[in-house]
């Protein structure tokens, strides 16, 4: 018996004249004679001929658009345009028909919003093909980067009962019954009763934990899925999503920001290197989108120019007091076009003056570190010197073109006293992170790490513009499909 | 300046007399004089000679068990037993210091159950160490195996809706407030008002998203966290665990069973030729443990024996009917001295079951094939054949010595007729997936896939015998702690 073979494979083949056994599924089936055949192992298609004399009308008809195939033929040079070979059936078997009436995806263009209510059956796109191939080499490149410099890939929780750390609104994990609910003798929920013995949550960061693992293996990262239980309806946040967070003892911010920047770069070159046809066809998607728009709101470098751009330029890196600086001077703070206008320091940066930063001040990605210490988290570690008699901390976020903040870090305070004062001023319980201060009780020492948003950045390298579109099942309020 | 090395690199340099920086943890100090330095980067410490004489007295009663130090210093060659290089130190300084008194960590043995309750400081341990760094690896293993064979990493979701596949007990997933429960007017939970506008939970496994994807990509895998809701105390389970779930289109239960053993092969293999040192010691802490009980009860094989023994066999095929026969006839049944005494087909098999073919009859692992349809899910495959007028289904578990099933698969129900009746039978409402019975109405073809628990994995290859010491922050019953 001979074995199938992918269409990936096939398309490089040059053994002409051999037998093989491919199957897939139909995108399109021509003068009841070609069928172009996706396995999905690429994005291009098997061209098919099919004798159709010889082929019985019951079959010929089956063959429509989104029906399983198994194809037994010979493979032959082709005399069509765009392809080297294809196959010459001597039969073909219906593995599993598709009633051309009912099935969602026609030989058309359908529009995002479409896809995204069959996001089961979405992946049989060219487009969310490229996507998520895309998004596997991103994967994969991350893990590799971590693996050839010595990181300890680290598993830390998903459900945790820790809920110090103020990234976001939780969502909670329960076995507890609305209708039966214990309670105590003051009559509050009693989770003593409930699975974990406490009240749970699922987890809005793995960098806590990861702390405890750098603290001992030397380097470690997160790779896993963090959530927020935020109510926003936008093209840039969803409610579960993956997350990827180092966390490397005995480095400080400037380590932080090369190790950020490597990485960075180094997902962008492997994507660019393995995944060259899915990136061409996304980039000619989005310059056809782009020619419904008015010259002006074009993008200036196209998804692989953009992408290249990014590999070659070091990123732009300034304190927050100077960006302040150059905001502050900016035409649209001046004119009073941002939504946010930019008075004076301390003042919050939002998504407009992040882009603005990025898109139009440096044109390259950038780096802003030490803001101002009230409008970071706790964990950051307090600069020496102060900004306008204003505490700093070393924090440090890369913002990039179109996406805006994609990484936000620190260089972790490792100080006990200094630790446990800023946990008092801003209301943090120490006894529930007693865990966490005690790697600053033995043998505490300076390490830095960051977060990266996986989603962002496979919404950077894909040029996709909703970051439902880069995750296969997305959740948002009123929102957990499939 | 010169740069921070890691002691793992140091310990392989021979470029003896040039100066280094190396900063690590203190574990033991002999003789107001020897260090012996760990930065994580191996299980191995680094040897620091201290001059004493010129070392001030308030710096060397600060170098105890778990303070972290930065030594700049010049690597010699060692005349001491068991190291080739050393560091002569220059200098030493404290960079967090380790109150002998209250530092849990004392150079001595600790019980696991100890460690345990310290899974913050566990990973200081050569045990943790080495078991982690294992983790990893086995984690890198399992991408680079499925990356290599162009199967795609699919992040199927966490939070489900879809509560129909009946693997086990789940978590709910809320933002709804206990004490304020949005109400029906017919009294009931009104879910509509929750967080997703319907009842949410953990998922239990991504196999069925699993199979949107590979029926679309052609082979896909998940590596991600699954939930049991499940009240069991045992060295065997956890309340989150990781799970790795490849979907293969066009692939029948052969196929199936062939991908499992070469996964399994592939990812043992690279553990035996990656961590050396770290097998190496938990082989010895093996056999150091078997010390304390009988012959009768030590291994036959020790850990590098078991792992070898393992790559170098094909796994024993058989069918459940063939098993069933096997065990009836087994003494300990004949004996009756298996708790569940095995009198008929379609007994569903306990682990003690499971153990005796795999340790004790066949002495190899084991795929066990086409089960009882009663006793399986009703998404696996109908066989045509049936055994003593009974139905059995294309399912297939992988059996490990020690661990039992590590693996559990099947080849999938493709044709949507036998597929919606057996959910009849079975009570799975329809409705609720009709995105998974799409695949069937719209160009179904055979498939396959399975899912291997990553912890039963790590394991089997560390050794350890606690499944709450293979997973850095163990979640079970009454537990959530870090």
């Amino acid at each position: 018996m001979i074995k199938r073979e992918k269409v990936k494979d096939l398309l490089v083949t040059t053994t002409f004249g051999k037998e093989v056994i491919v199957m897939g599924w139909v995108k399109t089936f021509r003068n009841n004679q070609f069928i172009a055949l996706n396995d999905g192992s690429c994005m291009a298609n098997l061209q098919v001929v099919v004798d159709f004399e010889q082929t019985p009308d019951e079959i010929l008809k089956k063959i429509t658009t989104g029906a399983a195939l198994k194809i037994t033929g010979k493979l032959v040079e082709s005399l069509g345009k765009g392809q080297t070979v294809e196959v010459k059936a001597s039969s073909v078997e219906i593995l599993g028909e598709s009633d051309a009436e009912k099935f969602p995806l026609q030989p058309k263009k359908h529009s995002l919003e479409f896809l995204r209510e069959i996001a089961h059956l979405r992946f049989r796109t060219n487009t969310f093909n490229a996507v998520f191939k895309i998004r596997h080499h991103l994967a994969f490149a991350v893990h590799q980067f971590f693996h050839e410099r010595g990181f300890v890939y680290l598993h830390t929780p998903i459900i945790t009962a820790s809920d110090a750390e103020g990234a976001g609104e939780m969502f909670r994990v329960t076995t507890l019954d609305f209708d039966k609910t214990p309670r105590t003798e003051t009559g509050e929920v009693n989770f003593k009763e409930d699975f974990f013995g406490r009240s749970a949550n699922l987890t809005v960061s793995g960098q806590l934990e990861g702390e405890l693992g750098a603290m001992a293996l030397g380097e470690i990262y997160t790779f896993g899925p963090t959530f927020r239980a935020e109510n926003s309806n936008t093209t840039r946040h969803l409610a579960e999503f993956w997350m990827i967070e180092p966390e490397v003892a005995f480095a400080d911010i400037e380590d932080n920001m090369n190790l950020a920047e490597d990485l960075l770069k180094y997902v962008i070159k492997h994507a660019l290197e393995n995944c060259k046809d899915e990136l061409e066809f996304l980039k000619n998607r989005l310059l056809e989108e782009e020619k419904n728009k008015p010259q002006a709101e074009r993008s200036e470098l196209n998804l692989l120019e953009k992408l290249h751009f990014c590999l070659d330029n070091n990123f732009e890196r300034l304190t927050y007091t100077e960006a302040i600086e150059i905001l502050k001077r900016s035409k649209p703070n001046q004119k009073k076009q941002f939504n946010y206008i930019i008075d004076e320091w301390g003042a919050d940066l939002q998504s407009e003056h992040e882009r603005y930063l990025v898109e139009k001040h440096f044109k390259k990605p950038v780096i802003l570190t030490n803001y101002p210490a009230d409008i970071k988290s706790f964990y950051m570690r307090q600069n020496d010197e102060e900004v306008n008699g204003q505490k700093t901390v070393a924090a440090m976020d890369i913002l990039f073109p179109g996406i805006g903040e994609i990484v936000g870090g620190s260089q972790r305070e490792e100080r006990l006293d200094k630790l446990t004062q800023r946990m008092q001023d801003m209301g943090i319980p120490q006894d529930e992170l007693y865990w966490y201060l005690d790697t600053r009780r033995f043998g505490s020492a300076p390490h830095a790490g960051f977060g990266l948003g996986f989603e962002r950045l496979v919404l950077f390298v894909t040029g996709m513009t909703n970051i439902r579109d880069v995750i296969p099942f997305p959740r948002f309020p009123k929102n957990a499909e499939f």
